[in-house]
């Protein structure tokens, strides 16, 4: 417990765990405030993700090497899945695949632009493992090519052809879980040493006991979960009233906000020098959305969603997500990196971000 | 004739030649079953391409280096030749395109990622050519685009733009031949260095006499028509009766069984740890088909079919192409590969193909 | 003077000055000749871009490298700006967006493959600094991409976003003439020494001074603009009896204009085996159109044209852009080059202009 007290006094992300019971007391007193709750669960969310990966990471270190890896694989985005399965709840399927290709777009561009960035400010060229970075680039790319074909290739008539839209869909969840599962046997057994990062147990030089880490996760699962209720049940009042579209909160805000801990992490390895963790950081959360939340959330929108959720995204979805890829791809085939590299891709995104907040995806668009 | 027999005998795909006097045999006994003649012709051309490739070089190395290289270009896909003017000639236009499209990616996914799945299930990590890689992957890319830039970019009205795209694909057509034969003075004359590759000749430790090859050539071209004339009319029906449409019958089928011979030697040069030889067979036929075969189609269609071909693909064939043929250029760009890479490669061939079978393109689709 | 005269004397290019009075004794005494003046005013304004580009470089060379550089940097595309102003002032939207465009699929495809192809018919193999051409060609990919995405992502229905889609084009500028200055802090003060080339003084041994530099600068920079009025109003009937479109002169008549100074520049530096030159004026200028030209025209919009300029270009345009790009940066990826390389890309280039010569974009385009 004195671990984890001390965890949050020198980790100032923490001290945001204020709004948790901000958020909490706000749904009971002011249920009706839609924009202020919207901000204050977005704000609750942040630290939560913060402590749900750290807790993730040191179940993680004590289980050993293979189990620990898959935790870390299966549980790395937790925060995201959370909040796209009770958007599904909640019928919002708009919300849940912008959060998808989001999620995608935020981690291969400014989580990566940035990491650039902040570490080309310090550093006249930083080089890192052109190796590592080529594997995860193109698990990447192939991950997305899988998500988003279906969606550039097919020429789905909506009237009739949502049932062909849908089975599709899942005969292509399980054929993406498969390739999941042995990107898993080939990144943590056949071929790991390609993926090992020296750098990486450094961090924390001092380690939660199993128990208090289990604890941890499980407690703060549920609050993510309940955050996540009001998050959910508030964005689309609170977006009406800021004048914002539940495309680019999905797009921009949730991926932002269920990326943030992850960015922490990224930004400050970049600062000290050691990009191989940023550029493995951002382009495996990628490609995990991509192979593993994308297709568990449309087999679990059988169970959870008033009606199965397809993998059919927007026209301008499907662009600009394949553009991220193929742009992370080009740009981590160098291994090296100077500030401007950084400066462009987070200056993409910005072009993205203000593109869809001008022009938000029309109602003729495919849910 | 003692050789041929000896072939035979050593080469298991080659007694699948059996299945040559089945469909004939067929086709006289029960015209009717349409769905039997269609697996038969099917099983009955694997093995005729492989006699096909087997006399095409055997000539080829007969005649020398010069007009054995440009026998060995132009007659590599004979029997994908054979079997589109066959379609040709019955009108069938979509079966065209798709097995055009299909060679393409067919070629570029799946026997490259087949080939780094074999081999990389035998050899840890595998190197190659670098320079060899790249070299056929921009051939490839550049004649991807130049081959259906025209449908993307072209917004061609159909009720009164198929003269202007008859006009276009016409005058593409003379283009992409003039390409082809500098690529062929490239590859043959003045650089042949950069795409010799040392490993070639070994396979074939004896060698037909040239009167064997030019017979057998000449036999089995007969021979592939026939077969390809009842595969074309029966696929129409067997595809109805088998729930495909000739979208996919084209896209997948004709490419795999024409690309049948070249893969068997793709994949054991890959076993043998010689990847430089199965990335040139995949890319170097991917190119070819865009090149030379898909021009040569078009100005055909003058003479054999009903009315001109034109160059107009259903869309998503174009992005399914350029997608094979970036991915293509990405893999092969490093020069390493692994198991994992190629097994990513046929994954997305294999969400391409499931893509195509349950969404065949509309019927609003350009034929 | 003297200086000016020798100049003159000694290319070739320059002879073509005595189109100048030409055009404007033509415009004096047959203004309804619109093809003759056409014609003309094309090759009146290929001399004039080459002595506007001569004088900047002088001009850049007296003031030292920071400002030197600027000026080269922002005055390099002045021909094509000037062109572009006075076709918005003259209402021509399509053509001005045709130049913006074709500007840069002239320079990324025929400027750097008529280079390879000359260097290359010369030269066996020819290498170049590859982190420079990776550099520039990052740039450009993503120039393109920031100035293309929102036509490409944003659906918007022209009867009702007309307003929405200038908005966006307005921020969008701002970001992009953002991210240009950044890129000159980069490229001049930050990491000049990337972009450093030992070749580039040795082209001029006797530079002007600095007065008839500036002089020569403003009164060609008249010439230009004086001529280009000729052009723009003659252009659109002189295509009709010609039967070219507005768009495939904007795409591929301007853009061979406005670039034939700098081409002359690129091809001999890469017939001297200075094929890094020939790069970065290549792809540089390229990528200068998408992140200052392009920008700096809708802004200017606002003061000159009869109404604003958006950025949504028709599909055709986006397309044959964006492969433009990401061709180039494949090339380039390599540090080596062949002549078939070269013909490639010319011939992809030829691939684009017969498709919209003979398919123009339809009056259903977005202006």
């Amino acid at each position: 417990m004195n671990l984890l007290l001390k965890e949050i006094r020198f980790n100032p992300l923490l001290w945001m765990l204020v709004f948790v019971p901000a958020v909490l007391l706000g749904e009971e007193l002011a249920p009706s405030s839609h924009t202020l709750l919207f901000i204050l669960a977005v704000l609750a969310i942040v630290p939560l993700a913060g402590l749900l990966s750290h807790a993730t990471e040191a179940v993680a270190e004590k289980t050993g090497d293979a189990i620990g890896g898959l935790l870390n694989a299966t549980l790395g985005n937790l925060t995201e899945l959370i909040i796209a399965i009770t958007a599904l709840h909640a019928g919002e399927y708009m919300l849940v695949k912008a959060s998808i290709a989001g999620a995608i777009v935020t981690n291969s561009l400014f989580m990566l632009g940035a990491s650039f960035l902040l570490g080309g400010l310090r550093y006249h060229v930083q080089e890192y493992n052109r190796a590592g970075g080529r594997l995860y680039s193109a698990l990447l790319l192939m991950a997305t090519i899988a998500l988003l074909a279906p969606g550039a290739v097919a020429d789905v008539d909506l009237a009739q052809g949502e049932l062909m839209a849908q089975k599709l869909s899942t005969g292509l969840s399980i054929l993406l879980i498969a390739a999941y599962g042995l990107g898993l046997l080939f990144s943590l057994r056949t071929h790991k040493e390609l993926f090992d990062s020296k750098d990486k147990g450094e961090a924390h030089a001092q380690t939660w006991p199993l128990g208090l880490a289990i604890i941890t996760l499980i407690v703060v699962t549920v609050m993510v979960a309940w955050v996540s209720e009001i998050f959910v049940s508030s964005v689309q009042k609170a977006g009406e009233s800021l004048g914002i579209s539940p495309a680019f909160v999905g797009f921009i805000v949730v991926a932002l906000v269920g990326a943030a801990a992850e960015m922490t992490v990224a930004f400050s390895a970049a600062r000290k020098n050691r990009l191989d963790m940023s550029v493995s950081i951002a382009l495996g959360s990628a490609s995990q959305i991509a192979l593993f939340v994308a297709p568990v959330l449309v087999l679990l929108s059988y169970l959870v969603g008033p009606k199965p959720m397809d993998l059919q995204f927007w026209p301008g979805a499907v662009t600009m997500t394949m553009i991220s890829a193929v742009t992370a791809c080009f740009i981590t085939n160098s291994g090296r990196s100077a500030w401007f590299i950084g400066a462009l891709l987070v200056f993409i995104y910005a072009v993205f971000a203000m593109t869809l907040y001008v022009v938000p995806p029309g109602s003729h668009a495919p849910l």
